[in-house]
């Protein structure tokens, strides 16, 4: 019989980019018993939870919430709201724009996908003035949507979303701006309808710190406008039966009541820290991982320091060594899970998770496994990372205490 | 603040015909922290559910699970081995059969939707002599596949699947055999491969007892080929991608990982129980429960006795009498939730679940809140229906301990 | 490997007199991460769950929590407030204080032991008349308390304490009353000032609805006072470090935390529901129980109606029927535990609990496995039980919704 | 309303030399349905957790298990065994020492408390010729017990257990030799019947990792004659009744069911990750701390490296420094609790817990929050304590690693 406890002694620390450790809270939420999804409770339930998601998107528009996974979400927004042939421009930073960018094709609709050369656009955010460029010159407007990712799971990049909303604005183009923002909503501030996207794309396992199994699309007037006019053929996904089931907070089908469970402490905890605070603590645990990293004299992922992610910190490989190898012995040796370079990157680096559920110690504990991990596979560091990011943590919690003194 | 603690004193009795009552066990499982759905024991994990989830199918062939409740499993069935405008015969058996085949009419699909007038389809299973007779009319084979559903969530019928599948086969039809088994499956017995079925779709949130979240497909040979040469543009239900990954115990995108604890969990639970022994259980039950409903001199909504559900039992109303507002006071009064009638017979019955994670006394409980319910909804009855259930009830208990003895 | 989970299919239906049947708001409580016992947040829960307690007492001075189950507590009462050799006078209800009585003699004390000759005293509640009696004839005051059950969990007796009270101070005399409310506390009545009671003793495990573990002392001045003065040799239970440490809410030595969790949730529950509605909700179920009983024609061991106990039934069996084998066979194939007979009742009698987290339903699953196991047993019935239990509790329900409309 | 959640983003490490941190599993466990603690199954839990917990204590004896929290089994120990007045000798090696023998004052027995002068004994381990000498003058015999602590709590100091019972066999002295390992028990190596100890007492909520609420005396033949002839009064914390009722896997009184599923948990833990294995990590961890304190150029409490704790290191500030307000800082801003120093040393050392479920990315985040609360407090440090550690676990993890391979 396989056991479900998997570790030995002591805590796992998973430190992958999502799924985040998921808190206790939520494990218990989740353990209430499953309620009739067409009672009262659930009503009350399920608009508490409509109502508080908005929050998190920033936005006044309704949020879909699918029962299903975040590759589901990708695929409700280009279904609902392309038609068969329509031509979408989606912008390479990564693993995953590459990965929806395929599912694109996958769903008969014409791409095309702009980017830097090489493994250059790995490295840095979306060009907003490349997007401008395209769509000046689409004066038939051919292009029905700009699809670009917010914060590149592959690489730790967050792309400037507001530059993106402007260089379409700039091109006096109408096409729709569809925003994947599955790691980045909850861990980066992130302003559905200040930015006028039109449709925002999550998941649970992020930010949100939920297991995975339910994702979302936060959608705006003129994305609903277009979603009912045309689109893939469809059904779970299709936005009208839900929006409208939703107004009494139930769903046209059965939904996914324990993870909403999960998803209204979620919101609970989240929002008593306050958005800001939640940014902030990311930011802080970014910028003492990211410290480490140049203390060890190694390569970050991202090579536009404005475009630091504050969700997972990407970590190159001198020339020669396997990051998996690394990966596997920091594994075994101090049962800690770390991201694995994907797609064009495999081997080259690792990822660093700092979002959701940590704290600075969990990143010391996190940094102090990368670089004993490194240094038993006999790469050579520069200097200590670990005692770089203490610096860093020691002097952000100096400014804490001296606010609240 | 909303509590999640929905219910006053003791526990709810929750006799909808799904989701079922969670076992505590599943509850506990989900709450295992969530792993790298990329690390080492994910893989042993993933193997661990779709070896097992074969059995529960009775099938050699690979079951797909999705990271998505039920409904779309129906439209993975539908997306994968149809193309646009493929035609489709249906069964009219119920609720869920018409909401099925308004799902394939959404997606594009011709459909036909043969069944019986009036709501006399609604109280009889599947008719094989009608499919035969359309399928060898059909000597184009412009048909593509007939769908029908096993166990009627809506009215409590179970059709006999091997009948479908004798009716294709006498009229030589090569249309594929789809089968909606989300309530039956763990439920009553079911053999996708014995029936020649080519697509089973299933749900967590019946007889496997978990929340809802994840569903199946089990898949046959020949709807794998269909898959492979057509289908409609999808890219979430894709199989291909799915089985590939599946080899090894992964997902090729995030699968919903607490929720495959669960799976685990309810495989070990009803394989340990013994398949045979989970639907005598379901047997006992739905007998003493129809007794019941038989002595109050109300009518069973399935009129078939061959085709009485185990999983579920439709209770009539007397005319006059508003079936919703008996469940509402049963709920207010006795905290038991009962299931509503769907569409056509909204109001006109309720329905009692006697599905997953139930026992003798469970039912009694049940029956005796119904038999209270009733009489003070001011419904006459011709007698006592718990008398009548626990007759039958203690019958079988002494056959289980002379058996035993 | 022992599986913890025991059962079957279903939940257990665990009526027995306790430990009853801990709600899942209290199982996940206690899953709360333990904490610093010497922390912060411990003396913000200490305080909380100490002034919650005294609400449940009906007491404005101190209730001492005890990281031990409830005989400790019983120990705890004798050892403050007696020296070696004092005289007790105790009175013989049942197996329990029976044990009370025999605990006494083990420490040294010298007690007398009141009570109806035969079982007679196991079918009546405490006789005030005669402990008034016998004090005044203790003109010495030799006797320096008075000890008795408030709730006999072995016979269900509810004894009238106002009345104890009252026969000592019509005696004059002044030795402590101390009253043992394990399994009555939160399920019947009870005043611990408004009855001068001295030392009330309580455990976790029935009304409170936790897991055993914990146990109580409520305390008069008086009882303080005199363990200020004497006691026999003690540590653990010595009041006096306790009492002082509790005034910040912690404990002398380390507390049973994860208890106090579910201590904390529980005092939420009760006071949201309102101890009237809880005690009249024991009143309706023992009602509906002893209807049953007396419908079956089965004598109740308690043979004076006004001190009928709302925490559980005594049934006693007809000559030559095995009480326990009764048990058995419903234990075997209805999956329910009772309380057997204990002491001189053993075998002649079994007990129903229908305190704590109970509902109707739960009463009427209950008392469904009785009936059906008593026939299986070949016990000769006079009638249902379920029927006539059903005709209460439907006449209850009827009059709490006129109520409510 | 109190929340019980009472931590801000990410875990709070808990590093308190106990409670150690409840490992999940355990708490799962614990929240298993309570069951009849006179039922069947609790026959077979009982048996299974009282033949366990001797392989934890290295004996063929009995082992009682009270539930009851820890200073309980103390009490325990010393009314089995002595009779009123006798005489016991003590020996001196910190706060907890103290406090036992302040309860065997209490209890009315006469103590010897043997110690080095002022704080010097709270600074090595017992010393065994002290005892010896002592033994050897009592020719008389009037010394009954001999009470030693294995680990001490207050301090990090661990006793040598085999050189006192040598010490008592060298002066041909029949006193009975009781220890408390409550600290020390599943950290350090424990010998009962090696060493020759007659009661050895323990709790729950150290090695074990149990939340606190049950406790231990493991007891040798001598002990137990002795029990049978003397004794002080008592009755919860007799042994003769519960090691009767004991063989058969049951208690004379209600135990601590749920305490019991995590004790069972817990046991299949450490037996399954071997004593040697659980030893070995604790050995290891304890020499990381030391390493870093020693880098810092702080003292560590222990004086004797022979006796360092595998359990705790006590960490000495330097002059001036108040210890409690480096411990609050530390709480305050990075989310962890340390020990306070007790008694004699309050307020000039602190207290690193490095027992139970930890791992050594949990030691490094522990010692990054110690540093960086160090010099926030404005303690001059030597040099990098995170630093040494991690250089002995990087060195620790080579050796395993080459072992593996």
């Amino acid at each position: 019989m396989l056991r479900l406890d998997f570790h030995p002694a002591g805590r796992h620390f998973l430190q992958i980019p999502g799924p985040s450790p998921v808190p206790d809270r939520l494990l218990r939420a989740m353990s209430y018993p499953t309620i009739d999804h067409r009672g009262p409770e659930f009503g009350a339930l399920g608009l508490e939870v409509l109502q508080g998601i908005k929050k998190i998107f920033k936005t006044q528009h309704p949020v879909i919430i699918y029962p299903a996974s975040g590759t589901g979400a990708w695929e409700a927004a280009l279904s609902n709201t392309m038609s068969p042939g329509d031509r979408v421009l989606m912008f390479e930073t990564g693993h995953f724009a590459s990965l929806w960018k395929k599912m694109a094709d996958g769903l008969g609709l014409q791409t095309e996908f702009l980017g830097l050369p090489g493994t250059e656009g790995w490295r840095r955010g979306v060009q907003p003035r490349m997007i401008e460029d395209r769509l000046r010159a689409d004066t038939g407007h051919q292009i029905k949507a700009v699809c670009v990712v917010h914060n590149e799971t592959s690489t730790g990049v967050t792309s400037d979303i507001a530059a993106v909303r402007r260089a379409i604005d700039a091109a006096g183009h109408p096409a729709l701006l569809m925003v994947d923002t599955i790691s980045g909503l909850a861990c980066a501030d992130y302003r559905h309808d200040e930015w006028g996207v039109d449709v925002s794309i999550s998941g649970s396992q992020k930010g949100l710190m939920l297991p995975p199994g339910i994702s979302f699309n936060a959608v705006s007037p003129k994305a609903i406008a277009r979603s009912e006019q045309g689109g893939l053929p469809r059904s779970f996904w299709r936005w009208s039966e839900i929006l409208e089931s939703n107004k009494t907070g139930y769903w046209p089908y059965t939904p996914s009541t324990n993870l909403l469970y999960a998803l209204r402490e979620s919101l609970e905890m989240i929002l008593a820290e306050g958005l800001d605070a939640v940014f902030a603590r990311h930011q802080r645990l970014a910028h003492a991982c990211r410290a480490a990293v140049q203390a060890w004299g190694l390569e970050i992922q991202c090579v536009e320091p404005e475009r630091y992610s504050p969700v997972l910190t990407g970590v190159m490989m001198p020339d020669g060594v396997d990051a998996d190898a690394v990966r596997q012995l920091i594994y075994e040796r101090f049962d800690m899970s770390l991201g694995t370079g994907l797609g064009k990157i495999k081997g080259r680096m690792f990822r660093i998770g700092h979002l959701g559920d940590c704290n600075d110690l969990t990143l010391m504990a996190t940094l102090a496994g990368c670089e004993m991990g490194l240094k038993l596979s006999g790469v050579a560091l520069a200097g200590s990372g670990v005692q770089a990011a203490m610096d860093i943590l020691q002097d952000k919690a100096r400014e804490r205490r001296a606010k609240a003194a």
